[in-house]
């Protein structure tokens, strides 16, 4: 079967977002989305930012990705720095519905110490499900890359 | 008296922002901080990242910001954008508390269609009280700004 970018989903993790990781790879697995893992591989201590440009290359080819660390504070930040990307950090199904159809977020962020697994996969499904709606919320995106370099 | 940039605190929002933004300049001033109000000015429909550089000018210089829309989620993306900005969305004071022990957070980020006042100034009281800790957590903080760029 040809897989699209859209069915594409990358997965990175810290040590703190590990097993929430693995249990997400899973979940997407049986769902039928294709799965990159960006890592870590285990639960030795990493530092995240580390694992987020092979996520943040999936997105920029027109894949989805999700970011998870302890808090998901510290992979916010980080995806967050580079043009393109559309990082929330949703502990809750209605700031992930909102992350969809107004900031059309491309990558998930969720917090490993924070969350656990069911209310993870609702957040997911969320996350997968929602469209972007568009119109005013297009032309503030747009200025988030504009006004957001070089200072 | 002599003012210390530490004391300056710089709050922007959107229309669905506004209310809460105005109630915390009335709390911070009232504590004794120094505000800088970088708008909006009242709740008609606006674009929420027009409001960011005014707030990450005073960043930048030493300050700290706080930034509101209406879950955040757009806020926390737009001034993450920006090298040396590290922008905390936080509707709860544990988040909170992590975004500065570990994250060096210094601008808070609210949503003002999801959190109350007097929720949102207790998570205030943690941003401005909680000491970053420092060791493994700043070498994380470097790698943000070293491997967030150019791609």
């Amino acid at each position: 079967m040809m897989v699209s970018s859209g069915n594409l989903i990358a997965i990175g993790s810290d040590h703190a977002g590990f097993n929430l990781k693995e249990a997400i790879a899973d979940y997407l697995e049986k769902k039928g989305y294709e799965v990159k893992d960006c890592g870590t591989f285990d639960t030795a201590s990493v530092d995240y930012p580390d694992f987020v440009p092979c996520v943040v290359k999936v997105v920029k080819e027109g894949g989805r990705g999700v970011l998870i660390c302890g808090t998901g504070i510290g992979m916010s930040i980080s995806a967050n720095r580079y043009r393109g990307v559309r990082a929330a950090r949703c502990l809750d199904v209605f700031s992930c519905e909102m992350a969809r159809k107004h900031n059309d977020a491309n990558i998930l962020v969720l917090g490993g110490r924070l969350m656990g697994e069911e209310l993870a996969f609702r957040v997911l499904d969320v996350f997968l499900n929602t469209e972007f709606e568009g119109g005013r919320h297009k032309r503030r995106l747009d200025k988030i890359d504009e006004l957001g370099s070089g200072f």
